[in-house]
């Protein structure tokens, strides 16, 4: 039964481009898996287009009637940007899921922008290439979603982000035209760069609907080691030399408080690691390499080094797959949610030399600020992005706006950025307009109206219309 | 002596803004190095702004009187994209050449626009470190040139064109303001990515006055080698096994058509390379690694296993350092415009699984187009990227729009590009129009528009106000 906010003329119109088939209504909505944020399905109507075309006359539908329409691809986003509201329209692109072609000699692959980040390595697998970006939701945050976002993960540092993976894209804007730029190859300057804008503007100014991505050789066998170290500049030590460290590529350095692998192994029950030194950091580590063993052998020599430096309180090294699951169990977890809800996450980047001024700082301010604040800390430290959870005895969600400047703090001053790759979405857009300033959000402002001007497409997200 | 096109009013209004320091007028314009077009230098007048704030200045001040302002960095474009009329305004980002800071523990350097790409790579190898980035012109490249026109060169093929290398970028306005993103991180989603506007934008948005770059480290001893092949697979094959060769990274792969590699070795008088087979293509490989010789030995082992597999023709290993400059002298070279002055030059990109039927094809197209036409190829193989000289016994200059249909024919249904790296400028405008249809053009158009309502900006490059 269509919900009443939904006039019966526009239902009719959608109905007549995609069909009763391309439409989920009311229950159909709700009984969906809602994703990361429970106000994903608030809106009781979703679109399901199966192609560009099909997007676009919904999206020209939506600018006409002035009904909002927020794209969804995983819902696994962590900022809002997918939430929705009550009269909204949801443009979902689960239909269109289609891995379009995979071409092994010049390494790229087209896909269609439902496609979830594990089913195209999957399908990449067998041809020795990886997408080159790899993030914990990998299991239902969609290519789409992720080019949206601008997704970093573990493997920005060598790779990108989904900006240097993009190779082309299509998108359908609210004129009801479809911009199509499916170009394969790296060196294409054809004209002002337009399909750059919608990589990292989560939705906002068109939907992406096709993606052609440049994809990495799989850097061969995996070795895994956990360090746990004294201090942040020994992490930045130890990171450094297995980096450096021939026959071994260096393909993750995950950054852990010791506090989150405490608590997370208790929960999680992972006896190797409640066993361990208590320590200020851990460092997951990954090196690939060839056949030869040499890649393990660098690491392992690297950690010994660092041991007889005086780097190293302790190491601990996975004597198969199950123990090499759990240390990354331990890092994708997020028990402190479990164990203390209703903690506030942030989502920073530092210049590396000044993360440990940023983070001893940071603890004073909190300290200062209010003395029950708790924080943990998981991130990329290659490229010094931190997750922070702020946590107390009790919830305190409704203190994200008190405790955000405090976070973000200094972070312009020392070239950092207070949003790093979670996405501005609802959640950090007060915390924008302080960052970019005046003048910085008057140009999103007309930017925005260029590609939206009724201000239909992901209403309220990463930028509003303004007073 | 002032020339008569500019307004005395404008004259005065330009030197309360610089001084007459910050001016360049009539015969100290003149007198000047062009750089690679000839029209450079036409307009009478260059401002010298020495800071982001005088820039936006003289961009307002431009704006509001009607007059044409032309950026310009190293002046070595090759499509016209710095080319200037008699009546406008040169901005030069002479004056604006100081390497502002390196960051050795994180990897950035913050410079002035007009800093030339040799003169930081002479700063930053102390440090190990290097841009990513390399091209023919570093002499006289600038790094704001050089994001303007999102520069590719060799190395793009593992380390991205400049738009992977840039972290942050402050831009003068044609509104008088400045928009300053100076981020040092790699993962930065602030809000609708303005910066990327303005990488590959050729000026026509506004002036790049400083760019944050990401460094990656230098990556050991370089050793080279020229191999001679018979067909473009022998050249993708040899590449591939090269790089994937454990114990060497593969820095180079630059590929010569033969008739390339004898007219320029007869005409630079090299006689390692006017002793060797006729070959139908050469490729010149470049490999990196440690100290312990494993990456010449592998590159070797990789050349000896393709003459084994019938693959390679002949192949030339400099015995020292000026034999391998020989050998780049070569490939930068352009012997071809000065035996037979007045060709024509495209920049076109093919993913690699395609540019042997691309270039057979295209061959084809010619013959049948013009019996009396020549072509001469370099490129960036691993990125499919080429660049086309098209000659004939008397210069053809004029012909460039005839031409160009046939060498960008089948390019889109490929997955190409006709424009990889040189830009648009002027050159390539109409052949834009074309490729990027009525919406892409209206597009553009109307984002060109926001940031240059009276499209004083680099006027005439890229995109035209239209009819």
């Amino acid at each position: 039964m269509p919900s009443p906010e939904y006039p019966q003329e526009f239902l009719d119109a959608l109905t007549a481009i995609l069909g009763r088939r391309g439409l989920r209504i009311g229950e159909e909505v709700a009984l969906l898996d809602p994703g990361t944020n429970p106000g994903n399905l608030r809106a009781g109507l979703m679109a399901r287009p199966a192609d560009a075309a099909e997007a676009a006359r919904v999206l020209a539908l939506c600018a006409g009637a002035g009904v909002g329409v927020v794209p969804q691809g995983g819902r696994t986003g962590l900022a809002g940007g997918a939430s929705t509201r009550p009269g909204e329209l949801i443009l979902s692109l689960d239909r269109m899921d289609r891995v379009e072609s995979v071409d092994a000699s010049s390494r790229s692959a087209t896909v269609q922008a439902g496609v979830t980040l594990a089913r195209l390595e999957e399908a990449l697998a067998p041809l020795g290439l990886t997408v080159g970006v790899d993030l914990g939701a990998r299991g239902s945050a969609t290519l789409g979603g992720m080019v949206a976002t601008n997704a970093g993960g573990i493997e920005a540092f060598r790779y990108g982000t989904m900006r240097e993976r993009v190779l082309g894209l299509e998108v359908a804007l609210c004129s009801g035209e479809i911009l199509t730029e499916l170009s394969r190859v790296r060196k294409d300057n054809a004209g002002l760069p337009l399909r750059q804008l919608f990589i990292g503007s989560e939705g906002t100014l068109g939907v992406i609907t096709r993606v052609v991505l440049s994809l990495v050789p799989i850097g061969g066998t995996r070795h895994t080691a956990l360090a746990l170290l004294p201090s942040l500049d020994a992490a930045i030590a130890v990171m450094r030399s297995v980096e450096a460290a021939p026959g071994a590529s260096l393909a993750a350095a995950e950054l852990m408080s010791g506090n989150h692998i405490a608590l997370t192994a208790r929960s999680l029950g992972i006896a190797q690691l409640t066993a361990v030194a208590p320590a200020a950091f851990g460092l997951l580590l990954v090196v690939t390499g060839d056949q030869s063993g040499a890649a393990q052998a660098a690491l392992e020599s690297e950690l010994a080094r660092a041991s007889e430096a005086g780097l190293l309180l302790d190491c601990v090294l996975p004597k198969n797959a199950a123990e090499e699951r759990d240390l990354w169990r331990v890092r994708e977890d997020w028990a402190v949610d479990r164990v203390h809800p209703g903690g506030l996450w942030y989502d920073v980047s530092v210049p590396i030399d000044r993360l440990a001024l940023y983070l001893t700082d940071l603890e004073r301010r909190l300290a200062r600020h209010d003395g029950g604040l708790a924080h943990y800390l998981v991130g990329h430290l290659a490229d010094g992005n931190v997750h922070l959870t702020i946590n107390a005895a009790v919830p305190i969600t409704e203190r994200y706006a008190e405790v955000a400047p405090i976070v973000y703090a200094g972070l312009k001053e020392l070239g950092g950025s207070f949003s790093a790759e979670h996405g501005i979405g609802l959640e950090k857009r007060a915390s924008l307009e302080r960052w970019a300033g005046e003048g910085g959000v008057r140009l999103m402002r007309t930017v925005k109206a260029l590609f939206d001007p009724t201000w239909v497409l992901n209403p309220g997200k990463v930028i509003t219309r303004g007073s």
